[in-house]
C-alpha cells in the first residue's frame, strides 16, 4: 500500500504523542492543555442535556445541516458580539467540531501544495501538524512580549505572498501572551491591504484572570479578510467538540463545502448544550467561577519558578489562558524531556511551536490541569532537571 | 483572496444541497437517507447519556485521545466478529466522527493529486465529493443486480494502478444491492494481489429485512488490504456522528494521524453510549424492533411503484436498507428534478451517483423517513412527473 505524500512521513502531533509517554504514575504533567477537572461543568451539562433530549429528542438524534443546528447559529451571530463582532448574521457562522476543525477546514479552502502560510514564531503547535497535511510552506514571523512585530509581518506579506496569516490575539498558545489593541487593528488592515486570509484562533479570551477584555482583529475587520475561530473546549468542555467559524459568507460557505466531506455535521445535542449554556446565563456564571481557580493555579506555578528557577532563565507570566512560556539559555529541552519525564515532570518542549523547528532552548508549561501541590512539587523537579 | 484549487470550483454535495430547495412545506422527500424518526431510540438515548455523566461525568467532558475512547475501541473490536472480523485488536481500531469520516481520512491517508480511484457504478455520492477534494482521479467500475463486474474490476485495477477501491457490500447506496459472498472473496484477493486498498462501507448491514446476514470483504482478507468502515447513524442516531474504522495496525496510525489534525477526537460522551447500547444489548433489540418498521416502508414503496408506475421503468426491490434505485429509460431525472419539487415529491437523479455523471435516466428512493401515506401519494405524484 502506498500512502499519499501528505502523510507517509508524518510523525503524530506532538502534544498527542506526549500523552501517551506520559501516563506513567507519578508523572506531573503540565505538557497537556487540559481544562481544570473542577471546571467541567458536569451537573449543568446533564440537567441541559436530558432538557433538550426531553423536549426535542428526535431532533437532537437525526441528521442536521452541514452548517449547523440554526438556532445555534444564530445563538452565536449573536454571541461574537462580545468581542466586538457585530452586523453578524447566520450566513457568516458555521458552527465547526471543535475550534482546531476551523483551522483544518481554512486551510483546506485556501491551502495549494507549496503556499505559504505565516504564523507567530513561536504558534500553537498543532497549526504546524495541520499545515503538514496540506504540504503548506509555514514560515515564522518575530513576536515578542508586545505581540507579533509589524514590519516583518508586513516584509513577509510582500515577499513570500502568503495565502493565510493565523493568530492567537489572546493568551497565546504557547506564549501566553495577549496582542495589543493597536497591533489588532494593524493586522486586520494589513490582511485588507494584500488581500491576505488573517485566521484569528480565539479559544482563550474568556479565561482572562487581570486586565480588560480586547476586541477582536475581526471586529477591525472592513473587507471579509478576517476569518474569527472560537471554542468553547475551554469554557465548558473539549470532549464535547463545539466551536465556531464567523467570517465572510464567501468564506464561510467555501468551508461548508470542505466539512461537507470531512464529518457531514457537527453532533446536534452538543450544539444545543453550548446554546443553552449560552442563553441561560450558566455559560458566564461558569466562567466567573472557573477563572479564580486558573488564576490561583497561574500564581502557584508562578511562585514555584521564583522559588525553584534560577534567574538566568525568564517565564511568562500571562493574564489569561491556560500556559507559561519558558526560556531556558543553554538547555535543550528536548534532549531533557526523557529525563524530566524519569525525574516525573513533563513539559513540551519549545521546538514543537517554531515553523524552523528552533526553540530549543525553550519550553511550555501548561498550569490548568494539576492541583497546587503538584504544581509546587512539578516546578521543583523540573528546576533540577534544568539545573 | 484565492482558495485553493480543490476548494473554488466544488459545488456542495448534491444530497447537502437538496435538503435546502425541498424544505418547503407539501414537498414528500424520497431524497434523504434519514432513518424514521419512531426508529430514533431517544428514550435510551436519555437514560445512558445520563448514566454515563452520572458515574463518569469529569471523564466524558475532558479530552480523550484521537484513536478513540480506549473501552469503546476494545467494545468495537468485538463487535466486528459479528460480520467475520475475527482477532481484532484495539491497535486495528480507529474511532470516527460518522462513517463518512471514514472515507476522508482513507482519501488523506493515500490520495495524491490525480491518483485513481475505483468505485462501483453508481456508488455513494459522497465518495465523489469528497473525493474531488482531494483532486482524485474516479472511475467506475460496470455493476448489476449481482454486485461488480470482477472482470472489470480486475482490468481496471491492471490498467490503472488504483490506490483505493470503494464499495459499499451490502444494500448499496444507491441501488440497494448486495454483493454475493464469492465475489467478497474474489474482491478481498484482488486487493492483495494487486497491493489495492479495499475500502469497505457497511452502514447499512444492521438493516437486513429478508435473507441472511453475509461475511464482511474484511473477514476474508489475509493480508492487511482491506480497510473496514460501519457507523452508528443508521442503528442509533445520524446526528451523534460515530462510527469505526477497523484495519490494519499501519492503516489505522495513518488514518489516526489524519483525524488528529481534523478534529482531535470523536465526541467522548457519543462514543461511550454508542458503547452501552451495544454492551447492554439494547442496539440489537432497537435494531429487532427498527426492521420490520423499515421494511413495511420499502413494501410500501414497492406496492406504490407497481401500482403508478409504467413498466418500461425498473425498480429494485432490495433485501435491506434504505434505498430503491430506479431506471426510467427516456427521462432525465436531473431535468424533471423542478416540475417534480413544483409537483411535491422529490428524489436524487441518478447521475449524482456516477464518476462519469451518467445516469441521467436513473433515479435514487428513500422510502425510511415518509409513512406509508406519503410513500403512496408521493410514488403517485413522481409517476405523473415521468409519465
Amino acid at each position: 500500500l502506498q500512502y499519499s505524500d501528505r502523510i507517509k512521513n508524518l510523525t503524530g502531533n506532538a502534544i498527542r504523542e506526549i500523552f501517551k509517554v506520559i501516563s506513567k504514575p507519578g508523572v506531573i504533567s503540565f505538557a497537556g492543555g487540559l481544562p481544570a477537572t473542577a471546571c467541567l461543568p458536569v451537573d449543568k451539562f446533564k440537567e441541559y442535556s436530558q432538557q433538550l433530549l426531553q423536549e426535542n429528542g428526535a431532533a437532537m438524534l437525526q441528521y442536521g445541516a452541514t452548517e449547523g443546528y440554526y438556532p445555534f447559529r444564530e445563538c452565536m451571530a449573536g454571541f461574537v458580539s462580545r468581542c466586538g463582532i457585530e452586523n453578524v448574521s447566520t450566513d457568516n457562522v458555521l458552527i465547526i467540531s471543535g475550534g482546531q476543525q476551523g483551522l483544518d477546514l481554512t486551510f483546506k479552502a485556501f491551502i495549494n501544495k507549496d503556499d505559504i502560510i505565516l504564523v507567530e514564531d513561536p504558534t500553537y503547535l498543532a497549526v504546524l501538524h495541520i499545515a503538514k497535511t496540506y504540504q503548506a510552506d509555514v514560515r515564522g514571523v518575530r513576536s515578542d512580549a508586545d505581540g507579533i512585530d509589524l514590519n516583518d509581518l508586513e516584509q513577509k506579506i510582500i515577499e513570500l505572498k502568503p495565502k493565510i496569516f493565523y493568530i492567537v490575539p489572546n493568551f497565546s498558545n504557547p506564549t501566553g501572551r495577549t496582542l495589543p489593541v493597536q497591533k489588532r487593528q494593524a493586522v486586520a488592515k494589513l490582511g485588507e491591504k494584500y488581500g491576505v486570509l488573517i485566521l484569528e484562533d480565539d479559544p482563550y479570551r474568556e479565561l482572562r484572570y487581570s486586565g480588560s477584555h480586547l476586541p477582536s482583529i475581526k471586529s477591525f475587520d472592513e473587507s471579509g479578510h478576517v476569518l474569527y475561530v472560537t471554542s468553547f473546549s475551554k469554557t465548558i468542555s473539549p470532549g464535547m467538540r463545539v466551536g465556531a467559524a464567523v467570517g465572510a459568507a464567501e468564506v464561510v460557505r467555501k468551508l461548508t463545502i470542505g466539512k461537507q466531506a470531512v464529518d457531514v455535521q457537527t453532533v446536534t445535542l452538543m450544539q444545543a448544550v453550548a446554546q443553552r449554556f449560552i442563553t441561560s446565563g450558566e455559560l458566564d456564571r461558569h466562567i466567573a467561577a472557573s477563572v479564580p481557580v486558573y488564576e490561583s493555579k497561574k500564581q502557584a506555578m508562578t511562585q514555584a519558578i521564583a522559588r525553584y528557577m534560577p534567574e538566568s532563565y525568564s517565564f511568562s507570566d500571562p493574564e489569561g489562558g491556560l500556559f507559561i512560556w519558558g526560556e531556558t539559555p543553554g538547555k535543550d529541552c528536548k534532549q531533557l524531556f526523557a529525563t524530566a519525564v524519569e525525574q516525573g515532570v513533563a513539559y513540551v518542549w519549545g521546538s514543537e511551536f517554531y515553523a524552523d523547528g528552533s526553540g530549543a532552548d525553550r519550553l511550555r508549561l501548561n498550569f490548568s490541569n494539576a492541583t497546587h501541590e503538584q504544581i509546587d512539587e512539578g516546578i521543583k523537579r523540573l528546576a533540577k532537571v534544568l539545573a
